[in-house]
């Protein structure tokens, strides 16, 4: 088998962008052998922190390194630049695009863009973002297909756990007709933390301490992230066409010890669930505090572990469960794309 | 694209084989479609009611209709003949065996030898059959590879639900360190009926009444079931190398209804719980009566509702749950298989 480079532009360094590259140094020689192939990192841009560009690939292992202890790339190195996610998009020579960038929760850009300028370049694109999958994933697929390129985002719900690939791959010519999942570990916390009596205004203090509540928590709380997730997962596995702006949604900001009692006493615990059903031939997508049983899958999901539920015409309903990820979880998520990306373009 | 015919050898047409042949006829456009392919059965054998071969493709909706109706296919259709399974294996102008004959489960024949003889041919092999996997998987996966053809068999745990599939195609490059799962639904629903005070022969009786147990129930309750499954599954994904009689195996016969209720007391369920670890750096295989948490997702695995957790040096652990399931789901696993060789040999 003839060696090859597989170039790539990753945009974005945070946790997810360095968890992903400690899995391309630590796999380097094994991708090289099973596939064929030398993955070359290319560009890598931050939003404060410095670019890198190197065409023949960057020293990935100073990069981390750089980053680490200096929490910016060097500014000395001969690779640094200070070229722009999208000047990199727009510009750079490589094959595929890995998309890393903060979410935008109610825009889904700059990200839309970025995937956007690859892909008019015919170049692959994978996404940990899931900005432009619940904002734009119609026509960033038509695009992708237009251009004959592959566009993949396995680490946008559930981190690197299958579900999306799982039902592309191993689910063909099933038509999925309903999808429920739990998929938010801040209000799983919150409200297995309220459960115990714990004050609201504690609990979420206690939560930010602990590293499970995000500094602006209303996003997790009211459920809009849970919503960009359902709406995702709709976009892709249903063809809903949704923004999560269609989604009905329900936090669990009124969710009081009371009531947690009551659902108690009736042999219940309260999540916060998202779901996607067929109604008139009509997708629709809720995302809502729901008193589960006890004893069943979904009231047994706590803390970071989630759950997806999938439905289909001719497999029934199959769940999966990712059980308390880490950061390496999640850099897995965008490797299992790459290892995707290079396995379905050798032919 | 252009058309091409896809021939299929199916041998055994219980239950299986008639629902993996109604998806065949359900989805023949969509295949033809997708895929560019006509699909062909062009031999089907039976072990006592008769087989067909015609190598233009056999009548599939008279096939099935035959069964129903006469219980075996029809003396009188042009495509009836009298070869046997292995006459069909080594004989018959197939791309691809689909090896559906009844499971004995000490010794996996004839059905590793049906599979032998399809390799040899360098045809692409389907088993649904687990005591190929269970007795013989590394001679047969390294001929497979030998030969260049492909060799799969998602059916034989789970059903259709994707276990080999998705560690194969959404997992590369992660190594399984663990696999634990509850397999096995005739000790689910006896040790749940024991639970309500029952008695063992009742039980029994009752079971077999409702199909969930089999009229010698012993392969189910001593365990071995659940071990031919745990050797398929750790021979697969850990290249355990075993057979089921090295998996550490005891069944659920000595569980009275005392044992149950002690385990109740302390909060506890018993499940029948297969394994498999890594101890001194060898596979260590176990089938065996576990007291479970409840409130945890494998103690709530009842009745015919299934699981399997698989935990990886890269991507944690994640489990798979499949929700009671249909003889419809057994059949959609061989045409996953089929719809897999179809993907991976287009190239």
């Amino acid at each position: 088998m003839e060696k090859y480079d597989f170039k790539l532009a990753v945009l974005g360094f945070g946790n997810v962008g360095q968890a992903f590259a400690k899995l391309l140094l630590e796999k380097r020689e094994e991708i090289i052998h099973k596939f064929g192939c030398r993955v070359k990192v290319v560009a890598i841009s931050t939003g404060s922190r410095g670019s890198l560009v190197n065409s023949c690939g960057i020293d990935l292992e100073k990069a981390c390194m750089d980053m680490e202890r200096l929490q910016r790339f060097d500014e000395k190195s001969i690779d640094f630049s200070r070229m722009n996610s999208m000047e990199i998009a727009r510009t750079v020579d490589y094959d595929v695009l890995v998309e890393l960038t903060p979410l935008k929760i109610f825009s889904g850009q700059p990200a839309i863009d970025h995937i956007e300028a690859a892909l008019i370049r015919k170049k692959h694109t994978i996404s940990a973002n899931k900005g432009p999958i619940a904002w734009a994933y119609d026509s960033l697929k038509d695009l992708a297909e237009k251009q004959g390129v592959k566009f993949y985002f396995e680490t946008t719900v559930m981190d690197g756990t299958p579900v999306f690939n799982l039902v592309d791959e191993t689910l063909k010519l099933c038509r999925v007709t309903e999808v429920k999942g739990i998929l938010n570990s801040t209000t799983n916390f919150v409200l297995e933390e309220l459960a115990k009596g714990k004050s609201y205004d504690d609990v979420i203090s206690e939560g930010k301490k602990r590293g499970f509540v995000e500094a602006d928590p209303s996003m997790d709380i009211e459920g809009w992230d849970a919503a960009a997730k359902t709406a995702a997962l709709l976009n892709v596995l249903m063809g809903a066409g949704i923004t999560p702006c269609d989604v009905e949604r329900k936090g669990i900001e009124d969710i009081a010890l009371e009531q947690i009692k009551e659902a108690d006493a009736r042999g219940n615990v309260i999540k916060l669930v998202c779901a996607g059903t067929i109604e008139n031939g009509k997708v629709k997508a809720s995302v809502s505090p729901k008193e589960l049983p006890k004893g069943t899958l979904f009231a047994g999901i706590s803390g970071t572990t989630s759950v997806v539920s999938i439905t289909t015409d001719l497999m029934g309903t199959i769940s999966v469960v990712e059980h308390d990820p880490e950061i390496q979880q999640t850099g897995y998520g965008v490797f299992s794309d790459l290892l995707r990306v290079i396995t379905n373009t050798q032919h």
